[in-house]
Formats: structure tokens, sequence, C-alpha cells
């Protein structure tokens, strides 16, 4: 799938907020990788969660999608907000294999002070989702 | 000028390790901003300075660029590298004119351990090259 396609796609899932939605696109075997972890979290599950709880913490009123680059199977999209007074600048780097399923997320922050806020807010958010 | 050539020839420059064919590739009122601050760095001297910095700190043998993805007038550049230990994943998001002249380098690394460290070093060689 070309790059343009994957990023269109994923702009639908992601302004749907539905979990359901989020998972459907994500391959069993998807990988997403935090901003603020080296650690890779492996399976659609976890992926799905982080992948929701990003979009909880991150998606209010001020979140704006301000750049698109593509690869095959592959883009790269970068995102703009506010949280808490603080200016977030990131992008999601999001590969698929040949039928458009999602097989890595890869998230990274800029700067230093919005990564250690969405730390902070991921924490918190994942905690809830749990209880 | 295609992101696939502004890649090439930013990987020609990034290689030769050379102040002055960095400069030579920036527009004057080029603009570089940071994976640590929020603030926008502005003009040909202060972007080379960092770009020159940056260069120092992170091209060590470990440095290898492992992705690419573009659109017009623009590139995302991942590379990856280990410095003290830490593993470094970041991306190079470069944008220029119509005649190929770099005009915005904006720097994102993951995870957080990774942009402590990059902070901290290129802190220490922003203080040696003023020196």
């Amino acid at each position: 799938m070309d790059g343009k396609t994957l990023a269109a796609k994923w702009h639908e899932v992601a302004l749907s907020s539905d979990p359901h939605a989020v998972s459907a696109m994500l391959h069993d075997d998807a990988v997403f990788e935090s901003p603020v972890v080296h650690s890779p979290q492996r399976g659609k599950a976890i992926t799905t969660a982080y992948l929701t709880s990003a979009g909880n913490v991150l998606g209010n009123d001020s979140f704006e999608y301000v750049g698109e680059w593509y690869a095959e199977n592959s883009c790269v999209l970068e995102f703009k907000l506010e949280l808490d007074g603080i200016q977030i600048n990131g992008v999601d780097m999001i590969s698929c294999n040949d039928e458009g399923q999602i097989t890595h997320f890869k998230v990274m922050v800029r700067p230093l002070k919005a990564i250690n806020l969405v730390h902070q807010k991921m924490g918190e958010m994942l905690e809830k989702m749990k209880g």
C-alpha cells in the first residue's frame, strides 16, 4: 500500500476515536514504540491500548496533523497540540504490510518538556484503563 | 526539489562532516528546531553551529540512517546510534526551497533517556565550540 493511502486510512481511524476501529487496522503482531521507553510493546492488544490511551491524552481540540511524508507501506505524520500550557510537537511513524494492516507504530515527541508531560499523562491514563 | 534528491544531497553533506559544506547547503534564514527546546534557532550561523555540533556528538561509528520518507521539498530521515551505552533513535526532518537550499531542519529523538543524554552532550559541545 502506498504511504498516502495508509495516511488517509489512519486519519479516518484516528478521527473515529474508536478502539475497535484502531484494533481492526492492526496486524496481530503489531509493535508499538513509545517516545518515552526504548523497549517495543508487542502484539495487537497492547498496541491498541497504547494508541487508544495516546488518543485520549493528546486528542484535544488543539490537536492537528501538520505534515505528511511517504514511503512504500509507510508514512510519517507530524502533529502539534497544546496540553496544560505546553506545546507538544511529534510524529507518528506508521508501517503496514501489503494488505494495509499496521505492523509497526512509533511515536517521537519534542521538546523535552513535552515528553515529560506525555510520560506523566500516559502513565496515568494506562493505569486508569487497567483499573 | 523532490524529497529523495534532498535526502541524497543531505547524506553527502552529513558524510563530509564539513561545516562549510553544511553551511553552503543552508538558506540564509534557515531555522533549526532541536529535540530538547521549543524555541526555534534562526539564521544560517546558529543552524550551522547546531548541525555541526550534532554531527560531532552523534556521528560515531554506530550511527546509521535506517529509513526515508518524502514529500515535495522535504524529507524525513530516521537514524539510530548507540552513545555511552544508550540506544538513540531519531529523525531529521528537512525542508528546502525550490533551489534545494535547506530552510528548516528539525530533530526529534526517543526514548527519554536518549533525549536527556543528547541534551547534556549537545550543551557541552556547544560550550566547547564557543570557547
